[in-house]
């Protein structure tokens, strides 16, 4: 690289405005926001209040609710958008990408109906990118407040990969790299469901040894999978898939814990959609990662039963009773 | 095999029991107490209230304090001493151990000074016999108080790992098989370094993200290691490696845990040991770590770190910058 990067982000939400302030201590930083209120704050106050509160944002992070003009100078653009709306971004942002240039996805998940990755969607709608993810357990709120995190940035090339490290590398965020996209791209997606499943766990109160268990089988089933797309098996160990599992499981902030922990102490999947504003990922895509396993015929048991608890009214005790009655074999083993 | 296996468990602390009390509802067999009052209560009351309070063990369950007799008609010998205790336990029952049968570690860490495994002493006192351990995420009592864990038999004859599931196999044991000692015994000694350290950022309050960060990275050095000593790495992604280092971070029982907790809250060790009955393993095993992870040239920054804490006096905020000082490299890269 011989001059330095200017990076554009498109999409000011709280994950997207927080890589934004991560990319603008090191480099020139354009944040793309759908609201022209948002881009203002952003600009005057420094905050984007809608998401991250009062957490002050880098002085010299620029913001503009134009496409044309966030992206036109970008050497980088880095997506932050919902899945469902990334199509159409990518869409209305391909006249204005400079040729050549890296896309990066911050996008969670599967488009839905198509059930591609966001870097597929990447390479779809804009031909002849490189593209690649920055992604790991990463809460925004945590990061803005200095508190230490690491992610991975993934694509296939690692020079590409080195290059960008140091984009978004701040003393509190460690961006390691992998050139494995589709292991890092699916950990994310695959991991809802077994944070679901370990909150069921915790609701049913099976105690330390069952929620270990859920948490090891889990990744193994994720694994398999990953492996039948064709990703490295460690990647699902790594930040992107453990790591993220961990944050997910964790965190008393997740979504899809809190749906697990309900079901587990007898909700219905119904009861506990109604107390909360936005649906859980993993209830979203619960079905999706079903549809993919089958594709690839692959037997994920835990994720299986996730399913059939959020979509088929199968409740939490009988999804655990089932869990125990699949046969245990090799460990590495299809049959789980 | 022709006729039913009858076990022996040498070792009636509370997970040589629970263990002896599972396989005791499969096939006939007998526990060797130390204690001649601990054999006759298991054998009168059906409890060993010393380490299990109340808790009922099987009515044929048989134990015995004399070690000829438990091991005279043993088709099978599980050895569940302590590490330090096991070479001598082993010499004394060669003469009495049938030909060929296999042994089986229940074992924790490494032989203190040789730094041996529980399997090689096995196989250094007893040669000719196959050896092999069971190992997981297995809190005792949760397992005699009936709530669901998994285990895993890991023996390089997948046969006679086979043959083994079914004895200690119930509705709520799950036993799964791996071929890979090395690998699976080695998770239960790594992973207590890793449980002190993410004790430790618990006790700096540095957040879920620096938590699934400090697993995920644990794992990652765990698996280097591992490897380095000719494991497959994905056995630390497993209920050995993985699932038993969550038990340990989960559990309000770990004393690795909660040394690392005090730490992070700014304890000096001297304080810290002071409070404790026992010491907790990671701080006995943290030196033989660092002495293997040398003589294989494995770095390994996060147990580097512990170690430091617990043996050189170095803070835990010391520790945690130090930590973050360490460049971000390739997510499988040898240095973190």
């Amino acid at each position: 690289v011989t001059r330095q990067v200017r990076v554009c982000v498109v999409g000011a939400g709280s994950w997207g405005t927080t890589v934004a302030a991560l990319a603008a201590r090191n480099v020139p930083t354009v944040l793309w926001a759908r609201s022209e209120d948002s881009a203002r704050e952003i600009n005057e106050q420094h905050t984007n209040s809608r998401y991250l509160e009062d957490r002050q944002l880098p002085q010299d992070l620029r913001a503009t609710s134009d496409l044309e003009e966030a992206l036109v100078e970008a050497d980088l653009v880095v997506y932050a958008v919902p899945s469902h709306g990334l199509r159409d971004v990518v869409k209305r942002s391909a006249g204005h990408v400079r040729p050549w240039i890296p896309l990066l996805s911050l996008v969670k998940g599967l488009e839905p109906e198509t059930l591609r990755r966001p870097t597929e969607v990447l390479a779809e709608e804009l031909p002849g990118h490189p593209t690649g993810l920055l992604a790991g357990p990463n809460l925004a709120k945590e990061i803005m407040d200095g508190l230490a995190a690491a992610a991975v940035v993934a694509t296939p090339d690692d020079v590409v990969a080195q290059s960008m490290q140091p984009i978004f590398h701040t003393r509190r965020f460690r961006v390691y790299r992998n050139r494995d996209v589709v292991g890092s791209e699916m950990g994310g997606v695959l991991k809802n469901l077994i944070a679901i499943a370990t909150g069921m766990a915790d609701g049913l109160g099976t105690g330390d040894n069952t929620r270990a268990m859920v948490i090891a089988r889990g990744l193994n089933e994720m694994t398999r999978l990953g492996e039948a797309m064709g990703a490295d098996p460690m990647t699902m160990s790594g930040l992107t898939g453990l790591g993220d599992l961990m944050a997910t499981c964790m965190s008393r902030q997740s979504r899809n814990r809190r749906v697990g922990e309900e079901l587990g102490r007898g909700s219905t999947i119904e009861e506990v959609l109604e107390g909360m504003e936005q649906v859980a990922e993993g209830v979203r895509t619960a079905r999706s990662v079903m549809a993919i396993a089958e594709a690839h015929d692959v037997l994920m048991p835990i994720s299986a039963e996730v399913d059939a608890v959020v979509n088929e009214g199968r409740t939490a005790r009988e999804a655990y009773r089932g869990l125990l009655g699949v046969q245990a074999q090799h460990e590495r083993h299809p049959v789980a």
